[in-house]
């Protein structure tokens, strides 16, 4: 048999990581395992029978153009309907040419990297950050730097120090990465403050800013903050958006709205990455979201799953020693444990799965294997007496754990 | 407003070429001009009500999983499904872990070049060459090298000595790129002779052999010829197919086979280029298939493009003056124009439009910009009487050209 190693690119050899949480994922299919893994929306609110109606009547009435090649900058009328949206739901002004579906948003890095990383560049994350992003970088063989948070996101002192010590090594980061609303996996929203100076920072230090935005609308308590781009009057921020956390994953949809020269690379990029995005999709999805079924939907789905956020937090200040710090979500679909630094959540993960629940392990998230004391937790796809049990379940583990140390503390004393 | 040049990659200034046939495709709006442009199916074909009939089952009976984000690799009922379909159809054998849904195969393309190659190396490919794929190269910063073409697809002394001198440059090609089966855009087909010839050339001289063939099935005279992939002992080739032109391009589905090391560097490019492809449309097409659709859909498009050609070829012969040579193809969509050396068929291309018929430019196929005198016809998406018209207006164009050339050259004796 043909040995490949040879062939491989260095960004084959070098760049590319398997995901963690995939790997956890396998745990998912396990009926006796509770697993607040993956970030996958509940299945119980996809909304069959509209989606349906909208997809006959495309079938019926739109099949020339529905089941053949479409443009890559994607079907004219979602565009437009898009556009709308964004400018009544968000404050974002858009042309046309500002606008391109793609798939999902993890497609919309891709093409970024495509136009906009060499191999050696900079770019800063938050710590910690979405592990998809993350992976993109990675394949893209750039070096993340990652800025740390707090309860309100970012601190913009550390970037500017950040930022202040890279331009002394001569290191010009291409972009900042932040997720501002209900952070993956951090769960906390970026504050308004926060945003306008994150914009002033990004311009005095000539960086793009990339405002990712999965669960903006997914809202349990507070106002709305507006997006970093509706404030954007120089056409730096790249914002990405996506239907799978809104509506459903299964179509693989998204937008991708820039500045009209950085679309316009995107696009040529895409033109080789797939020709272009599913065109029956597209107008299947235009067809509900022009019938106004998805606001209605947003709203079902938030009141939902606010539900299961407060059942997960109740039974985190039931359970949990006082030892474990957890954020608190005012929407989304996460929360993130800290556990006492003495802790290993790689190592107790096995331990959890023996007691028949499932996290994701925090330092996935992080640039450099940090964050070992960190967990993410995922509420969306359980139901609330499954989240209780299995809070319940992961809190004897974390009491063992820490039960364990201080006895060996103790002996060492 | 932001001067966006200083941060795009070296790939996206160097690498990215729009492609020729998008900007082409624009006249295929106007009703006016015949357009033997774009490599689109005819949409009267397209199976309306079976594929309808699949999808509502699916939306109906499968939701949760339809809806949901699914495995980087793809449903495994459709993986399964075409591992069937390979053996039957082209006696292909596969394992699950050797094939991997894909956005079209034009993703598979992306992933390729992802896994393969480094900024600077060297692939083979055919000339004239699919322009999608040429895109996909350039925008990895590869070199393509080609080799010429007779009526029998690529000439294989040719290819020995460009393997020879570039062996003694120290050059190694990653691959040779070919479509074996009613070329794009010259509409050959690979003799088996040449076949089995090319996987001992590629054994030969250490190179792996990437096998597209998005056109294989629609047959219109002899017998189907078996594809390289299917002679392959060592997993050296890949081999890359699309539902696209045997089913409908709308739903962006193409499969890529390859040895399990290769299908798993590709598996993890691809989680970070879009996390997994479209659920919803791999369940709608594996119900399709699974209910014995494809087939008898096949063979009756087969039958109506066929029909398509022979009107085509029937105008070529009846209109076309003796000087233009032109190929015959026994299958899928594209008639190749050779024009005398004299002519540019590049600035030709604006009296064909005022004449109101448009082709793409054969240059575009080309490395370099050679073949300034050749022209690809697609006879797929347009009807009949218009294929006989857009013939006669072309060859008036075309004898037009031919006779201000022969009067300059009597002026200039």
């Amino acid at each position: 048999m043909l040995d490949l190693d040879s062939f491989f690119s260095k960004r084959a050899v070098e760049g590319f990581k398997p995901s963690a949480i995939r790997e956890i994922l396998k745990y998912g299919s396990d009926p006796s395992i509770i697993s607040f893994g993956g970030g996958y929306p509940d299945p119980q609110y996809f909304p069959k029978e509209y989606f349906t109606e909208a997809m006959d009547y495309v079938l019926c009435s739109l099949t020339d153009k529905a089941l053949q090649y479409g443009s890559t900058e994607g079907v004219k009328e979602l565009r437009e309907w898009l556009i709308n949206f964004e400018e009544e739901e968000e404050k974002v002004k858009l042309e046309l040419d500002e606008i391109i579906i793609t798939i999902g948003s993890q497609q919309g890095f891709d093409l970024l990297c495509k136009v906009l990383l060499d191999p050696g560049d900079t770019v800063l994350v938050e710590e910690p950050s979405y592990i998809g992003a993350l992976t993109a970088f990675y394949g893209f063989q750039v070096n993340p730097v990652s800025v740390p948070m707090d309860e309100s996101g970012i601190i913009l002192e550390e970037l500017e120090n950040i930022c202040q010590n890279l331009g002394k090594k001569n290191i010009k980061p291409k972009f900042i990465y932040v997720i501002p609303n209900f952070q993956n996996p951090a769960g906390v929203t970026l504050s308004l403050e926060r945003r306008v100076r994150l914009l002033e920072i990004a311009s005095k230090y000539n960086m793009l800013v990339v405002e990712d935005n999965p669960y903006g609308d997914l809202i349990y308590e507070g106002d709305k903050i507006l997006p970093i781009k509706s404030m954007d009057t120089e056409g730096k921020v790249i914002y990405l958006r996506t239907f799978s956390k809104i509506l459903f994953p299964g179509l693989r949809l998204g937008w991708f709205m820039g500045n009209k020269a950085l679309v316009r690379k995107v696009v040529i990029a895409k033109q080789s990455s797939d020709l272009c995005t599913t065109s029956l999709g597209q107008y299947a999805t235009y067809e509900y979201c022009r019938r106004g079924y998805l606001k209605p939907h947003v709203e079902y789905m938030a009141t939902r799953y606010a539900r299961k956020r407060n059942t997960m937090i109740k039974a985190i200040e039931k359970y949990f020693p006082p030892e474990v710090k957890y954020t608190r979500p005012s929407g989304g679909y996460f929360v993130w444990l800290t556990l006492p630094e003495y802790l290993n959540a790689d190592e107790m993960f096995w331990k959890a799965i023996e007691a028949k629940v499932a996290y994701v392990i925090g330092s996935a998230f992080h640039v450099e294997g940090r964050g070992k004391n960190t967990i993410r937790l995922s509420f969306s796809q359980v139901g609330e007496t499954a989240i209780t049990e299995g809070i319940k379940r992961l809190a004897k583990v974390i009491t063992q754990e820490i039960d364990i140390f201080n006895k060996i503390s103790a002996i060492s004393l």
